[in-house]
This record gives structure tokens, C-alpha cells and sequence, in this order.
């Protein structure tokens, strides 16, 4: 509980900056300074020393931050030290390309269930899980799997998420174009594919 | 220019508030509180209302912002005014599920060209346009198409930046999970549909 104080909009950020560390610790980078992890990230270097600056990492003049042990030390704010499992319902286009995403891994995610409600989908194996019946989400409390991704088409999100939650689910990252609505226990990230798309013109001057 | 002194995060925050605001719109909502816009995002009331502050819109006191005039504002300076056309290369489970998201639409984007190296989708129709081959890129230029959407496998990724900057390509929305380098003058946005997920433990207590 250490770490309760760092703001929304940095703990918004941390993903990016982990993101970054884990690229340069593949490349095998000891340490990186804040302007290189800025320009590798296409963020501000004073915004990545501030943000640092929360959970007390300063880096050092000249060599700049260790680079496993800052990735360390966001896992352990963001709370992905340990592996999560999550459920994954609706397997369209969408979900099929979130199973395929080599994203969810690397952040330490374990897509442990597939679900969907199409009968010539059901049983079938993606990515060695075999996809169940959409019915079947109540039994998501007792396999201990509180995280959920919902990718289904807009019309059955809410529906969706109410069975995710009456399963105990208290997570969910929702592809759905729409918004949901949950009770105050439960958090819900809603994504949008389109709207970084939206600020890319703003970036653009006239030829 | 009058707003080029709005922070990158605002930019950043812009596109949700907009889409907030097109929801209530299509619900025939008038005016909406900074509270209500709040609640529907999930966002702070406090931070819509210094977002708007930097372009002048300090709503009215017991009515709040106007709908239609907000979201026309926001389109303005986000040069969304008028529909942007986009390139899409690469038409797997990525590429469908953008193609099928009402987002880029609802935001003014028309994907109005389509790009596969594969010689079994080149020449079929998705969404009413015609696969082309990935070869004619450079024809991007003569058609006055200066944004794109990459949503090729990670090998392909900056060969396939290169050619669309060789065509002219101003700015681009990276959907690969890697990242790629390009001119100065090239704006990329790269998505990491992972990332939200990273931060939703860190708001789930343990029961």
C-alpha cells in the first residue's frame, strides 16, 4: 500500500514505461535514460522523471535508470509480479486477434478461458484452449479467474457483463463498442481501436 | 493555431471526451455536466473541466456544456471536421475487426483503400472495397491518402512503414506489437491493445 498515492494518469502511463523497459531488457540494455526511454516511447522525458519520481526512483545522473529493476518495480505496482488468469468472451475478429496478441503474455496474463455463444465455435481449440459455451461463464468464480476481456458485438456486451460479474468477475477490459455498466466494485477499462486514431490528424500539418 | 498551447495530454484526453459527447448526442441529450461526462468516461470531473478551460469552454453553472457545440469544438481542433481518408494494410483478425469497428467512422475516418500481400484476399471485397496488393502502396499519394493503419505480423511491420512513408504517408496508427522508426516529420501512434490491461489489477483489491 505504499504506492496508493501515484495519480490516475500515471498509473495510466506505467503500462507504456513498462513496455519500454521490457523492449530495451530484451535487447539487453542494463540502464536507459530518461530521454532514451522518452524517444523510444514518443512520450516526454520530464513526464517519464516525474512520473519515476512517485515511487521514488531518481535513476543516476549519467547512467540513468536500471532497467530490470524499474520494470521490477512497476510489476510490483501494477500488481503483475504473479501471472493473472482471465477469460476471454467472444471469439470474432476481435478476440481472435486478442488470443493471437502476443501482448497479454508479456505483461504476464494468462488467457486461461475462452468463451463464445456460436455452437460451431464451441469446443473447438484456439491457441490450445478449447473455446466453452458462454453459459458456462458462472464457472469462472470457482476456477478463481476475476479478470475478463469482453469482445463481443455491441448488442450482448451489457448482457455479457452481467454474467461476468454475477461469476465473480472484478476486472474487465471491454472491446465492446459501447459502454457498460457495473456495480462499484467492479472496474471496467473501456477500448476504443479508433480513438488514437482520432489525435493523429491534430499532429499533422498541411502539405 | 489558436490552441497549439494545448498540453499532448489534453490531446490525448480529447478523443474520449469527444466520444462521451457523441454518445449523449446520439441520445438526444442537450447539455451535459462535467459530473455526468465524468461518471459516463470514468474519468475526473475536475480534469474535463481544465481540459476545456485550455480552449475556452467553462460551461454554465447548474446547465453545464453544451453537446453539439462541445463536440464540434473538439472535432475542430482535433481536424476532424471533415472525414479523413485512411489506408489499412493488412487484413487478418486485426485488420477484419478495424475494418468491422463503427469507431473510425463515428470519428470522421474513411477507410477507403485496403492492402494484403496475400494473393488469396487481393481482388476480394471487404466492407464494399477491394483488397489490393501490398506492392501498390506508392499509389496512396496520387489519391491523397496521408493516413494509415498498419495491422501487419511484427516481421512486416517497418518494411511496411517505409513504403507507406514512401508514398507520402503523414501519419500512422501502428497496430503491430512492435515498434517502428520513421521520419521526424511522420507522426506514429502505436496501439498496444494489451496496455489497458496491465493497469486493471492495480484497481482490484483482494477479496
Amino acid at each position: 500500500m505504499r504506492y496508493h498515492k501515484i495519480p490516475d494518469e500515471t498509473v495510466r502511463r506505467l503500462p507504456i514505461y513498462l513496455r519500454g523497459l521490457l523492449t530495451s531488457s530484451e535487447q539487453e540494455q542494463q540502464n536507459i535514460s530518461s530521454q532514451d526511454l522518452a524517444e523510444l516511447l514518443g512520450v516526454n522525458a520530464w513526464q517519464i522523471r516525474k512520473d519515476f519520481s512517485y515511487f521514488g526512483d531518481f535513476g543516476t545522473p549519467g547512467v540513468g535508470y536500471k532497467v530490470e529493476k524499474l520494470a521490477r518495480q512497476i510489476k510490483k505496482i501494477l500488481k503483475l509480479e504473479v501471472p493473472q488468469k482471465a477469460a476471454l468472451v467472444g471469439v470474432g475478429n476481435l478476440g481472435s486477434a486478442i488470443l493471437a496478441y502476443p501482448g497479454f503474455g508479456i505483461y504476464g496474463f494468462d488467457i486461461a478461458a475462452v468463451f463464445d455463444i456460436d455452437s460451431k465455435k464451441i469446443g473447438r481449440k484456439v491457441k490450445n484452449i478449447i473455446i466453452e459455451d458462454a453459459s458456462n461463464l458462472q464457472t469462472l468464480k470457482k476456477r478463481k479467474i476475476n479478470l475478463a476481456i469482453i469482445a463481443v458485438p455491441r448488442g450482448a456486451a451489457q448482457e455479457t457483463a452481467n454474467a461476468l460479474v454475477n461469476a465473480g468477475v472484478k476486472g474487465i477490459l471491454n472491446f465492446s463498442p459501447c459502454y457498460i455498466t457495473v456495480p462499484k466494485k467492479v472496474k471496467v477499462i473501456t477500448i476504443d481501436i479508433a480513438m488514437d486514431f482520432a489525435r493523429l490528424p491534430y499532429y499533422i500539418t498541411a502539405s
